[in-house]
């Protein structure tokens, strides 16, 4: 039985804690939704530190806040961005949609903390009031969506960028590295006409460098901050110019830079950048995937398969067949594609689910969009590290393939038509024979034009 | 410029193509809803038919309406029912979610019909009145889901359920046409142990007989009729038996089972038996993708593929690439599957977003789950007829292939362990060596060890 | 620095915490896959306690383990089953499709802990080996299935059918407690006719009824065993009736009725079963995302809303509006079907992913089913406790609403026709009469006919 | 019995109606795909057009085409693009993956039309060959996609843009005519703090000018033109000029800037750029459902709703309720978004699918574009000039409601702080009181205060 002392809000006491910063409103909530084990994410509650920080610095330059009291909570959310008070924050995702219990947890905990470093009652509300101080000017519906957004960007601009970044230069060096090397090239999962692996992953690179393009296309849009609309987006109780002061804080924090909204009234009722950024994280799964599962296919045997890539032996890949290696990190990744994918359908769901002045599933979407930011990131530069920057080709292989190939026929249509052309791969296909072979006996070229036109080196267009 | 006549309602006079017997409430539809290619579903129309000769049967057997009026309301139904006035229902699916306008149309396209019939003047509304007679006792609100219902049934029952049927059969054969023929197995698109060719179809197989089970459980709650609850479920204006009786003559008239929905409220809504319907097309999709995928890899090639199986040549494959031959049923197939995919996140979405006593989606769920139903039942018809029953396997190239696998050495681990068996492979991995060559060489067993241990057709448990 | 011991496996040595478990293959995975923080759910984890103690229970009655190892083993396995071991599982879920490297981090862990038991050298191998004692006869392909099954039956039966049943009976009990009461309905969010709040509760209560009805309709399928099938569904190494004798042993430990997969190839090459669980999920999803949203519309004000419930009042609602008090439980409850409907995308995705012999999707789709499970489950729960049971009615409210109701003119169509009805709803809408005051204006009925026969009580049809 | 004539390819002979100008390959599709009803889209048919009329200029002009057999491509790939000979095009979308079947559709009946004109024998592939002239230099691989990009460019220009923008006219001007009006505004569909009307429009109106900006911000990518790749990227059969003279030819037929590929490779093997695309769709959707709900909220009543808005009545709205007058096209519009929701999945699963070279899901993904262009464009367009220019405040109701709004305590919390004001608030609802009268009797403030404080119109910050 842990010691507890009395804490209050507009609904009367509860007993929390001794030993926790948070107040009423935390311990209600706790107390009322006992739902799954997703706790807010970590990096909102630092991003809310940063939120409070800035708010507080605000006030206190726009003459509202006492110096006294904006310095112990200018304190205590530094300790809350940094994650020193990580343990602090109990609450879980499926609460309520604006976020404000856990928007309320950071106020408490930021006031009890204060007043504690100022000598203070814990709990006592004075000399820090959670509302009348920390959230001077403030209402979760702007401040909620403001520390999703500063979250957003920091982990996209931390972790995204860098890694899809570092995926992107893998695959380019091994395009460069795999330039020469001659291969069938395959429509329809069937064979058809030779293509350079250099080529190849000269087409994986691009997606990924669109993908970065994508990313960064949005972000004028993501960007925008919602602070200063407080309750419904008019601004009540708010400096009037405590939104753009607020925006200097906050860019001068994160190095980043941040925008007021150009419509307050579309940031609290909307979340439609947060959708289209979940969008463009869509997008980078759907190429992840593809070249995932090119990859996997292309180095798929050991001598059962399309043999042409050899794949890093990172583990055993079999309980019970010995000797087993398997394309894990392909795996690895296209799991996440499948969630981010998924991820995003109940992004759009709840973006389109709001209501009037305010969008209720601010919580859901944050904890959806970190999720899909975090593994898309982790995923690419585990993909890379483990896989991509290990990858050989089996140039032997590679070249065994190409030669077979009936869909060299191709470099023939030039010069005989499309028709006789097809008579030749058929008869080929049919009777087990060689191109050449197939083209002599049907006698539409001589050896010496087979020879000078069907030449796969030269069909890759190098 | 086509000539017209005046037709009234509520709102007064419209003119109408005077070629058509659709009344006002039906051109202001059309007036007002430009939108898409995408017209009501014809399944649907047919559908309303059957629902209005049924009830037209049902209120003059409870005595509320006038035989001779019931005649001919009947009469005008079944052509309706039958397709032979398709023409006379202009309207597209983006309309009120109610479907009031569409069965409006029906109301409209029948009283007129019939009025035509009794020698009235169309257009008057007498003797025939579109709502006091076409719809007495009805509402659009239980009507439009019976129709639905109705609809979905007869598709299920004439289309989806033989179609499953169909594939089903085929795979069986298959599976039973190459039980003998001993194969290389694949886990990770990496070569594994043994199987035969005809247990790999027993799986496939099995997925489509489970599908067909999983559309057969729902049908309980799909065939529930919404009919009797008129307005928002109390049945106001209807007769007290007309829900049963109404019932009996649907089951007359289709040879089907429906029962009266238990609780009409939740008929009229939520259409969560839909979403649930969709909900086993989606696992028939994905059912299906897997399997057409597996064919196309498996029939990959023709010489630089995996080339197990030989699937029909049924068209030229490429504009440019001469003989060329794709597995195009298993890509128009899985194309399908993707389509059905997306259709499940509409209906699921659609289904969430009703109020009260309404859910204002029932044109888009139903243009979704009979494109879903349609699509899926050609799809395995035309894969079957065009892929399927034609697949011949490989032979030699089964056989080549599981000689060379170097998991054949999981046979050897009963006898002598994991860690020794996984010696071997590696070993021949890095060499290229037989597994035997490699087990002899490290002395581990005897050659007639190996043997007697390692023999395909002994690992596939046949 | 923590202190370490060596580990080895077919690839060689590899430091791990000296005070962990885990072997060698564990800590490659740790080592490869750093993505993300979602580690491989725990009731997963305990559900693979059980798998192995069946497992050894089995091999040891079929004489293929020494009795003295398969205790050791077995003791070790209850201690993963009832979770004491969780430290030992750190692995995430995005790692290789099969989940072989949480299979073998079981594997090992029992070992290891075994080893201990019978005073042997951890790491040893000896006289426990993960491989050949703790995974006899058995695969990552038939086990990791297997686990997943028994995970997501128990969580079924222990958690998500008891919390449905919990929320349809209070929702049947406010239907009975509201029976009486008289409401107006409303349809496209416009009035409609009567009904009464019994009603519309009638309907919720049904939709959730239908919802458990669905889930235990697939559980058959669901339930089938993975068990025996082994690397590629053929028992290559099993005991032929190590399938059967295994699903005895988890029947008599879960008290559960499991069944060995009718056909074991599908069984490890698909897991349509999930997808197809996962659609009812969806279903269920749908189901309360109507309902709450319905409960929070009729719940809006407290003045310039519907009006018509009161809604428990848990939390202060707003940290900036003072005396704000919101719809928090609908809110999260609509938050985790938004979560639920995407992660019903990503498992269909994953379902449809799979290759050959193998579905490689398998963490993702247990991450998605468990968390889907848990979330209704423990969503449900708290919606019923903290919001469902004390819903009161604002009678007042309802009274008032009803009589003011334009669409009691409904009432009158029977008598008089539909045409003069809507006359009369036109006349008093445009001049903001009452009913009968513009029904009598115009002469269409007497005051007499008027009170006979507009009675919102009797259009409720009780 | 049509008469028939023979034509053949590569396969042999076989019948096709006399009739009509398609050949072989396109009768082959029409009898092995009886799938749906689904007809490739017209406007990529048209795009077609422009696709084979740009592709005969540049061979033309880099003097690979004879001028004559150009002229006559040229002249029949013109009826093409202007639909004259739509009814040549039988396919259906559901066919090989890559759209050659479409694709050779295009071929046949230009070669046969253009032999028509030059009186030659239909059928005879001579003086113009369907190969080796209409497709000279081209593949299915690269022109089906060109011929997708053209489609869903022409159809953004056209009408979604336009569409969009008239939609963000009307929302904007209401935004302006309704500036002056306060109201209450809501957050968690309860009462909040005051806003304007028009205020609650601006939201609006910025949510579809991002929607603008977000279409546009992707064009640079959905414009790259794949055509130059032909059959695996690398360009082989054609011209190295041909790419760029193509792609010149194409902007000056339509007037629009297109980019050659950068990455033909990635323009064949992906389609993450109409994945983008999608998103944006999808993010068009999730905005305008949004919008179209509230609207639909707002305008609830008559007698029992929120009432503040007054549609346009455009229907009478219920077959059985007399004088109903429902949303319908805000029903018809969210019945639209969630359709383009559903077909974001389709497309993203589609894009995820492709193998190696080649994208095999072409013909559903353009399907779905082009649908979801369609309809957002026919649905944005009816509700505007259907619903929005049409939609009326309900002046006196926004006042009353205002006035007796509880949440305009937060007008008090400046002053005395937020647990004061709660306490104010909390007594109002509880004894059914005035804030003014809970504010006097509290003692908390003076009636001047109140009523200085206290103002609706000063709290929105105008």
């Amino acid at each position: 039985m842990p010691e507890t002392r009395l804490e209050n809000d507009s609904m009367g006491e509860i007993p929390v804690p001794a030993d926790r910063y948070w107040g009423a409103q935390t311990q209600r909530s706790y107390n009322n939704f006992k739902i799954g084990a997703e706790k807010m994410p970590a990096p909102l509650i630092h991003a809310f530190g940063l939120q409070k920080q800035a708010a507080a610095e605000a006030n206190r330059d726009l003459g509202l806040l006492d110096p006294h009291l904006s310095a112990a909570i200018i304190a205590a959310a530094k300790e809350v961005a940094t994650g020193t008070l990580d343990d602090h924050f109990p609450l879980v995702v499926w609460q309520t949609g604006s976020g404000t219990q856990s928007h309320m947890n950071v106020n408490e905990v930021i006031a009890n903390r204060a007043i504690e470093q100022l000598g203070g009652e814990i709990g006592s509300k004075s000399p820090v009031h959670p509302n009348d101080h920390v959230n001077l000017g403030q209402s979760s519906n702007d401040s909620f969506p403001t520390a999703m957004t500063i979250a957003t960007a920091l982990d996209i601009h931390q972790h995204l960028i860098p890694a899809i970044q570092h995926l992107h230069a893998a695959l380019n060096k091994k395009s460069t590295q795999f330039k020469d090397l001659v291969k069938i090239g395959r429509t329809h999962t069937q064979d058809a006409t030779p293509i350079t692996l250099g080529q190849e992953f000269s087409g994986y690179a691009r997606q990924i460098e669109l993908g970065l393009v994508r990313i960064e296309s949005c972000l004028p849009r993501v960007m925008e901050l919602a602070q200063g609309g407080t309750a419904v987006g008019t601004g009540l109780n708010a400096h009037p110019d405590f939104a753009v002061v607020f925006t200097g804080k906050i860019n001068a924090l994160t190095g980043l830079t941040f925008t007021s909204a150009v419509n307050k009234f579309e940031a609290l009722a909307a979340h439609d950048a947060l959708v289209e950024l979940s969008g463009h994280l869509n997008t980078l799964a759907v190429s992840t995937m593809k070249i995932a599962n090119d990859i996997r296919f292309l180095a798929s045997g050991p001598r059962s398969g399309l043999g042409e890539l050899i794949l890093p032996a990172n583990e055993p890949g079999s309980s019970i067949m010995p000797g087993k290696v398997n394309p894990t990190q392909c795996e690895a990744l296209t799991q996440i594609c499948a969630q981010v994918m998924g991820n995003h359908v109940t992004v759009s769901m709840a973006g389109a689910s709001g209501h009037f002045e305010l969008n209720v599933f601010k919580p859901v979407i944050i904890y959806n969009i970190l999720q899909s930011i975090r593994l898309l990131s982790d995923g690419c530069r585990s993909f890379t590290d483990h896989c991509v920057e290990g990858i050989e080709a089996d140039t032997p292989r590679l070249a065994e393939l190409t030669q077979n190939s009936l869909m060299l026929v191709t470099a023939l249509t030039p010069y005989i038509g499309y028709d006789k052309a097809a008579k030749i791969a058929k008869k080929a296909h049919a009777e087990q024979l060689t191109l050449k072979q197939a083209a002599l006996t049907l006698g539409l070229v001589t050896a010496e034009e087979f020879d000078q036109w069907v030449r796969p080196e030269k069909m890759t267009g190098l």
